[in-house]
């Protein structure tokens, strides 16, 4: 069983290369935890759409059904937006029972350009556990595809692509990696334990930080508290 | 000092993002070895070019002067060339004095895409004390560009990248690092001591290796043989 690993949305192979097999799609800060949580907390569906512009088209078109709109643009709330990319902001009582248009700088970038593949689970560490098992029990090949931030690496999405291939491996299971596949398993073995630690220490954290979001970090690194496998599947994200 | 790698061709930042800076083009399996070789050979001067027929109308142009031509497509020699990419083959004898016109699918792009730095360095395994060496010197700010393998991660650009980084760590120096230069230093750390090991569980190793090419992995492998600073100006690297 194949597993290969991209780092950011640039580096995803065309869609012939991604046929036939299934496809995850990681932006651990914020967008695919945000995501998870909001299907957790009773969302109908999360729309992923790349621009504010085509959020609004899509409220337009659809005057009868009652859209949360939420993302972000460089970290913080769009303006006409009802919520920015916090998971603590998907509550039960906001987006239970509807469904939520969502846009981001590079998560929803990423799941779009997964979209080729036969199957595309949205993944985090919320669900990481339960993501590697759904790939072992599939037992197609992988691609894992990382958002990254601005087309480039970041650690967080690729520590958590190591940790569904640690949660992959084992014996019997005859992974056979891309060299990006091997250093994401080594790093996250390297910061096992202590996730919440490494996104301190990310780029991408450190920006958070600043902007006050530390419970946001604390909240994207609980491993493994999620058993739900989001699927995106004919435009939507669904459960 | 922020020193930022980018991890493949299609990752390295536009020109203006480069202006300013110093940067370092890598392509451990072969191209860069093999440009320092030369030149350390006795090569006059080693032009990156993109294609092989960009290489003849050089040749058609400039009728006065002895070109070697040298080069890849698929770790193979291109038809009507002299010689491969293997570093091995650019002895005293074939390149002494010598220009040498090269292309390859991944080095020869990275060099040219590092192109628009103040400052451009040609480093592998062979020369990597050196180039951190003259980075410190340099004081400015740097853009590490590895090549990858065809806009994939590879493991040994992104360790030589790192290699460098270490030989650049210690006390005083206050390097800020990019998310992947964080990991690339840590993967250097991992394998410091076993580079030729870590060559050969490279993808890219693998291929050579199946190719009968183990000689120039070995060879590769060399940590700091070399103190040359292979420069890249004009369209030329030369030293």
């Amino acid at each position: 069983m194949r597993v290969d690993v991209y780092p950011t949305v640039i580096n995803i192979p065309p869609a012939e290369e991604l046929a036939g097999k299934v496809a995850v799609a990681i932006d651990v800060l914020r967008a695919t935890s945000t995501i998870t949580t909001a299907l957790a907390n009773g969302a109908d569906t999360v729309v992923p759409v790349l621009t504010p512009e085509e959020a609004f088209q899509v409220v337009r078109d659809n005057p009868g059904r009652q859209f949360v709109l939420g993302g972000e643009r460089k970290s913080v709330l769009i303006p006409g937006f009802h919520l920015g990319n916090s998971p603590l902001e998907y509550t039960p009582s906001r987006v239970g029972g509807r469904p939520v248009l969502f846009t981001t700088t590079n998560g929803t970038r990423a799941i779009r350009r997964a979209g080729s593949a036969d199957t595309v689970y949205v993944a985090s560490f919320l669900n990481a556990p339960a993501v590697a098992k759904a790939l072992m029990d599939a037992g197609k090949d992988v691609a894992i595809c990382c958002a990254g931030t601005h087309d480039q690496f970041s650690l967080e999405d690729t520590a958590c692509a190591g940790a569904i291939l640690e949660f992959m491996s084992g014996p019997g299971s005859h992974l056979i990696l891309n060299d990006m596949g091997y250093v994401a398993r080594e790093l996250f073995r390297r910061h096992n334990g202590r996730v919440a630690d490494m996104l301190h220490l990310s780029e991408h954290g450190q920006n958070l930080l600043k902007l006050g979001l530390q419970e946001d970090l604390l909240f994207c690194a609980q491993l493994g508290t999620s058993t739900l496998l989001p699927r995106f599947v004919s435009g939507q994200v669904t459960i």
